[in-house]
């Protein structure tokens, strides 16, 4: 790699790869390797790797040239500048809110929470936890239900995961799901796809004027207030449904629910929904925060995480994630749900609205709305426009025969966007932002376009169909909901728990596969201009050109950096773009007359994620063996393409494969399984080894998800957002998502100009988490085709290091055929347990009283470690891990030497909290400094406030908690604050 | 007080103001009265309480209402939108500069750092005592000085206090100051109002061209490079001056001094200047942090604070402010500096800035402004201009005799902003935002204007008068400065060291007279919009159309809601307010033929600024004493005005008193004062019991300076930016601070319309620190009449009721004649302490195990301590901290009863660390928990994570040192980082 002057000592490049050129020089001679450029021929095969010569796999990319962090923002500056912000009163599920400021600075913008990695290791993310455990009670609360889960990715994904529970659920009943005509149409759409693929037969049904339909179903979604803003009391068409047996789900608006009796009262089995509306702003679609909340007895089938009350060692009250069985990377393919991916981040700011409001806070707002939706159906009524229904919330449906455009128009001049259908209907919904001179400038705009100017309809009293409906109950009774309400107090409790935590921006997390690197500050700066966040995801062609162009940009570049020919944005994480991947497969094959091909191939290495999402996609996995050196073992490989014939739909591959290493045979897994028929599917997962070194659809793939929240630098959030777009070759495009309300139809096509994208939805906006592209966009911007490259040699520059200097105690599991690992190691730990007791979980959690989070722990095999540094981390943080590692085996040394029993002994002890060393008696064979200040560097009093060594010391993070008993909240599940 | 729909439950008022309705019931029970009306008709006398009624003394202003957060963003947005953003090429003290993102972020944006208060408990602050230690580190390396102070306001005040070095180190010499005539012009206009102030003659010397004149001088400025841009060897005039015995001061450019050899290499004693362009905004000129920079022998008469390595009672290292005798709350009248208000928020992040770049990142910044500076000029000589140097840095100064005006135009039409002189010269510097694209631009719009077209006089190499001025030593050695040059290595940093310190967001700072109340997000929003941030001082009147109207607007604000008829803002401190208060006071005596008028009697309460400023100002000052209760004592009143007859200048007095109550008899007090022919100024300290409430200038003041940073929201910034504006009755308006450079002459002047301010300035930039001031416009803007009104009975009523709770335990000092304080109270420790022994030093230490921030210590009497809860605690934090010293007295009885020796007692002992009790062995007679975990609330562990009152647990602040020992740190005085 020659240095250019996009590593000047000031450029981007250098400011997001940690190591600088010395510190790479020693790590080099560390390995004995005389070059990047040198360790990366030794490291990749030679038959995929990108080189600076010219030919057929150049280095060459059409992504432009790093800029300067100034010059990258100048220029998303323009893109959201094009952008016109005009109020939204277009509603379908996205409604104006406000973000409290308090919580926009102090979480949204606060890398202490949005840096943060999912709370597996519940010891070092009890504040995420809590706030989590929140979310649930406000979900809980207002929804009437038993049991939510910590969010899910959008409202209509969640009403499809609703789908699948009463699918799970009710055995008998036959296979059809009936569906409100009254529902948001982005929710049929999503639940179309999804019954297409699992072959469910979806049937719809105005339950508000047909009441049930006679006949078999497993389950029905009923939309609470419906689409078009009509309220209605369903409780007898739900009744009417249960007396079937069928699942009876509600699709409810939180806000509605202030004010209407919650769906768990009127008897509904699931509540799925949206928080967004709760202080998360539109950002052209995402993303947001959406639920699945159940009534006692279906919390086992319950997708997405779920959080709730254990206790730790010393019999301490801790939060953890419960139920964790249910996930897919534990059920693998017998998994039937495919989301790991939540959107904590967003559930947080959804739940710390609820908490700054109140109960009477939150009721006001609804009140105010549902006041203000009434004042101006009464000012459109006395200008002689007709409601089609007088029972309304927050939206009005109003007639206007063949002049809904116009009125459209005249709004759109006054600066409103509303929606229309067929030039007939003009339909509104209001919000938290309208004011009360808001209502006379849109009562304004309507005015002229009076179908018989100067006729008073305001016959009836709007809102009167509520009155069987008028929430009685109280909700959000909790002492969290109403003891921070003044800012003071609130900063405060976003500090304390954020204090609690362990993210990014206290040290290393070095978890294998999860790609932990720098969130730069100029990356995340773009997510919260008005341009960006203040957009509606069906605002119209026009309104959205900057926002347009930059996805286009964004399209072209991935495709570009994947190799590639066109790429989805669409799908909202890792597991959606995985499901969007497959459906286009199956697609494909079925556009073929193939649709037997049904078989998909999975190497016991992968991902479990891989095999649940091929079930969902309605694939069968078959797996295929790994050899020794932890590769796809291609005997077994030829077998089973000759085993399942004509059956074969494709293998799911990782690159390198979860064992984080670049397999030599790559390219000939891909031609066995296209010479059988079959397509290739390339997870990209570890696309953080493979940026500019080689390309997945160079080599064989036919498609592969991203993850931008991974490779491309969208903060982790404690669990979400993540993007998972889906990137394909040409023959795949038509076949990848589209979306009824997309506004513009043609993406990209490399070598054929751009094309259609036609497939069903994944998520419910149609192009996913947009308000969170710029982010990526920024990262690729600033980096350039080098920058990516240097990056990606630096990745596995520092997991090589680490391999290296690890092996002085501890064996790493995997490594290609020249000694070499990828991006990450798997640290093996049998034998070291074997020899000493100590276990994966003791290692973990005593790196905890060292000051780390803990790397990826038995994943993708039992008893191991897998440690990814990243490029971000300098040379400083490898060597504190690598040494504290090391320290630790000198730690398991000394009970295998007897000096301390097994089960008492600071590793099977750990973590370590501050109050477990302020004890009077200390009953343990070792000291309290060991418990809590094992290496010189977790100290806090300086030597020598001089030494330079001193300055990188880490101030000691304290855990909260002592070590985290799983088994105790599975028992006990305690999945809210309690709530009378 | 009625309630108002401005007090909504989600209204900012209920935001801002911790105690919510049921608290402030309960708080008024325990004092026994009826509503909040009632009580302050109680507390204050009735000869000054504003009522609801009509009549002379009404509530009513003429501030707006309040309105919500979004409402008025969106009002502060249009006026940012009206100023227009040119890029600024003017100079002169203000340079464009890349913030960068990371520190933007994670200081400036970040309230763990910009909450916080001035460092004056080091245990609690060792996180920017750090960060000030590296500032100082900064500051000598390039200026080649031994010392530097932890900045200064501004270079222009940094010069007039170098000044007063020299004046109070050379006691021959006579009484004149030479002054460069190249010197910045701010520069010289604010040295003359101080030397005028000082009775000190200034005489302006071109020394370039002249060198050092015959004759006695105690002084003299050199700016270097000059403000013309002219870079020269001032060596030999160095020398010259010194063997006069004058001090040398250099006012040097922080970014050339990566280039051209340092002040200290040529001989300088005393270096000057601003660290503006370390990536801090332009900001319409402020705040940034200047630096006064001395040769080893000055340092005890070094102006502002001093941070130094000393170490705790367990022997580390730790930091505090050295030498804080030179400081005027101590020196009081003896002192001749008045600089208490540092820029600290402003010297961390432009100390920041330095270790992100670290020495090779500066270098390479400052070479390429010079390359391009370079290049420039031969762009502007070849196509026929000359310049006036051929010797520069960054400046240039180009000959366009007749056309400079054009030229501007055609420069602001291509987006840049200079400065002409007398249409002959064209002025212009450039800075490290500067590409090569900018430089094409500027020549294309100086092009047609040359004066003979074609003609190329680039005959000249640029920077050749360099040759003896190249810089050839090292700077910035330090790893501090080499160790954090990535983005995650340096958010870590910043964390770590916010993580050492106690701000608002982790509790209460009760600290008296400095009123540390909530910095609202909303508030803070405006301070990084481009609109206001990004704006050069002297940008011409039509582009700053938006910030004049605010600052007009805050002007009349700010006067009607103190009672006076005009208000000048550019006071960058409380203290350069008072200065130029004071001025006023005098200018005026003098215009009418009384400048006799010399003396100021300062009653005994005073704080110690008062005294200070007057010495400054050039009065005299006269004690008053205090009688028994702590008020002015009227017969000495009248005695010493007696004395003094036509010497009266003024009475200072603070209202309500030093003392923390409201004094019956103020009124009289300032008639007295005007019958004498004096005029009364009032230290606004304590406006914040007085808003909406009553108003100094409607009771009796003349003049008064506020506090933005204490009742008017700016943050504290960890001791700094404050400003402070003076208001004042209309007779002494045209004697407010003037500046050259002010856009807009004319300023409210309540009863005439307008009126002009034409004292000297006391700040380098016309409007002092105008990028903050969006953060008060914001609060009035938020609050309105009413919502102030409510803030200040709240904070007297928080005040009362922690008054009240005390008084179980300790005696409170002072009260009204009816038994109320006012928004603050004196707890006298002295019986206490003289009781069981325990200090007021150990119950402050104390309170950190607690998790506090002590309250004001012995001042303004000796061996107390003084609370101020502000009313933006919540009832939970002020029973707290009461329960909190409550338990301490209970400590103390257990050192009463023998039960713990005097000398090996928690109190003695604290603060506490973690390393302190993870010792193996333990000796003290107290066990750990009572060490670090006295109170419950500080214990992580909660007993039940479900109980309400746990919730609010405090996550244990854990100081990073023990006590520090003071006077150790004085002997052995460690002012940087090892230099070597």
């Amino acid at each position: 790699m020659t240095a250019s002057s996009a590593h000047a000592h000031d450029s981007f490049v250098r400011r997001h790869v940690g190591t600088d050129p010395d510190a790479q020089r020693h790590m080099l001679e560390v390995l004995g390797h005389e070059s990047l450029d040198e360790m990366l021929a030794a490291a990749v095969p030679g038959t995929i790797l990108l080189d600076d010569a010219e030919g057929a796999r150049s280095v060459a990319s059409a992504v432009p040239a790093g800029i300067s962090e100034p010059a990258a923002l100048a220029e998303l500056q323009a893109l959201a500048d094009r952008n016109t912000v005009r109020r939204s009163l277009i509603g379908l599920g996205y409604h104006g809110t406000h973000t409290p400021a308090v919580i926009q600075r102090n979480v949204l913008e606060n890398p202490a929470w949005y840096t943060a990695y999912t709370p597996y290791q519940p010891e070092i993310s009890q504040g995420r936890l809590e706030a989590l455990l929140t979310f649930q009670t406000m979900i809980c609360d207002l929804t009437g239900m038993d049991i939510s889960n910590a969010s899910t990715l959008d409202e209509a994904t969640s009403a499809a995961e609703a789908m699948l529970i009463a699918r799970r659920s009710v055995k008998r009943n036959g296979n059809v799901f009936l569906l409100d005509s009254d529902a948001l149409p982005a929710t049929k759409a999503v639940l179309q796809g999804r019954a297409d693929g699992l072959g469910i037969e979806l049937r719809e049904v105005d339950f508000a004027a047909d009441g049930a339909p006679e006949g078999d179903y497993f389950g029905a979604l009923i939309q609470y207030p419906g689409a078009s803003g009509r309220v209605w009391d369903p409780r007898d068409v739900i009744a009417e449904l249960k007396s079937t047996k069928a699942v009876a789900i509600v699709s409810a608006d939180l806000l509605a629910l202030t004010q209407l009796a919650s769906p768990g009262s009127l008897g509904a089995d699931v509540t799925v929904g949206t928080s967004q509306r709760f202080g998360i702003p539109l950002g052209f679609g995402g993303p947001h925060a959406g639920f699945v909340a159940v009534r006692k007895g279906l919390e086992r089938q319950l997708p997405g995480r779920l959080v709730g009350v254990s206790q730790d060692t010393d019999g301490n009250p801790a939060y953890r994630l419960s139920l964790q069985t249910r996930e897919q990377h534990i059920r693998r393919e017998k998994a039937t749900s495919s989301i790991t991916t939540a959107q904590v981040l967003l559930a947080v700011m959804a739940a710390m609205y609820a908490v700054y409001h109140g109960p009477e806070g939150l009721t006001r707002i609804g009140r105010t709305v549902a006041d203000r939706t009434a004042a101006l159906a009464d000012l459109l009524q006395r200008s002689g426009f007709e409601l089609v229904s007088e029972s309304f919330f927050d939206t009005l449906e109003v007639r206007a025969t063949g002049a809904a455009g116009d009125i459209a128009a005249s709004l759109a001049e006054a600066g409103f966007l509303v929606h229309t259908a067929a030039d007939d209907l003009v339909h509104l919904s209001l919000d938290e932002t309208v004011t009360e001179g808001d209502l006379e400038a849109i009562a304004a705009a309507f005015a002229p376009h009076a179908p018989t100017p100067g006729q008073d309809l305001a016959a009836v009293e709007p809102g009167t169909g509520w009155d069987a409906l008028v929430r009685e109950d109280a909700f959000l009774q909790h002492p969290v909901f109403s003891s921070f309400h003044s800012e003071t107090a609130m900063m405060r409790y976003l500090r304390r728990l954020a204090d609690r935590d362990f993210a990014l921006d206290r040290g290393m997390i070095p978890l294998g596969s999860c790609t932990m690197k720098l969130n730069a500050a100029t990356e995340m700066a773009g997510i919260t201009w008005a341009g960006f966040n203040a957009v509606h995801p069906f605002a119209p062609r026009e309104d959205v050109t900057g926002y347009l162009e930059m996805i286009t940009q964004l399209e072209s570049w991935l495709a570009d950096l994947t190799g590639y020919e066109t790429v989805s944005l669409q799908p909202n994480a890792g597991s959606q773009g995985e499901f969007a991947g497959l459906l286009a497969i199956r697609a494909y094959h079925a556009s073929r007359g193939e649709s037997g091909r049904e078989v998909c191939l999975v190497p016991s290495s992968a991902h479990g994620t891989n095999a649940a999402s091929a079930v969902i996609a309605g694939l069968r996995v078959v797996v295929v063996a790994s050899d020794a050196r932890g590769n796809i073992d291609l005997d077994d490989l030829k077998q089973k393409i000759k085993d399942h014939g004509d059956e074969l739909a494709a293998i799911m591959i990782t690159y390198p494969s979860t064992h984080g290493v670049y397999e030599e045979e790559v390219r000939t897994v891909c031609q066995l399984v296209h010479d059988a028929g079959g397509q290739v599917y390339v997870d990209g997962a570890n696309l953080n080894a493979l940026l500019q070194v080689a390309r997945p659809g160079e080599f064989g793939g036919d498609v592969s998800h991203l993850n931008l929240h991974k490779t491309f630098c969208i903060p982790h959030g404690g669990g979400g957002p993540g993007v998972g777009p889906v990137a394909a070759k040409a023959h795949l495009a038509p076949f990848l998502p589209g979306h009824p309300a997309m506004q513009q139809e043609q993406h990209p096509v490399v070598g054929q100009g751009e094309g259609t994208h036609d497939g069903p939805p994944v998520s419910q906006s149609p192009y996913g988490s947009a308000s969170i592209l710029p982010i990526t966009w920024t990262y690729i911007r600033l980096m350039g085709p080098d920058g990516l490259r240097h990056a990606t040699a630096s990745a596995v520059l520092a997991a090589n290091y680490m391999a290296r200097r690890l092996s002085e105690s501890f064996e790493i599991l995997y490594t290609g055929e020249n000694g070499l690992v990828a991006h990450e190691c798997i640290v093996d730990l049998r034998p070291f347990t074997d020899r000493t007791g100590i276990t994966v979980d003791d290692v973990a959690k005593r790196l905890i009283d060292y000051g780390f989070h803990a790397p990826t722990m038995s994943f993708p095999v039992a008893g191991t470690l897998m440690v990814e540094p990243t490029e971000s981390e300098d040379l400083a943080e490898l060597d504190r891990f690598v040494d504290a590692m090391l320290m630790i085996a000198k730690e398991a040394d000394e009970v295998v030497a007897g000096t301390w029993p097994a089960d008492d002994n600071p590793l099977v002890n750990s973590p370590h909290t501050a109050a477990s060393i302020a004890t009077g008696e200390w009953t343990h064979p070792y000291s309290r400094e060991i418990a809590v200040y094992p290496g010189s560097w977790t100290a806090l009093e300086d030597d020598s406030v001089h030494d330079s060594a001193q300055m990188r010391i880490q101030s000691k993070y304290w855990p909260p908690v002592r070590r985290v008993e799983q088994a105790y909240g599975d028992r006990n599940l305690v999945p809210t604050w309690p709530r009378d």
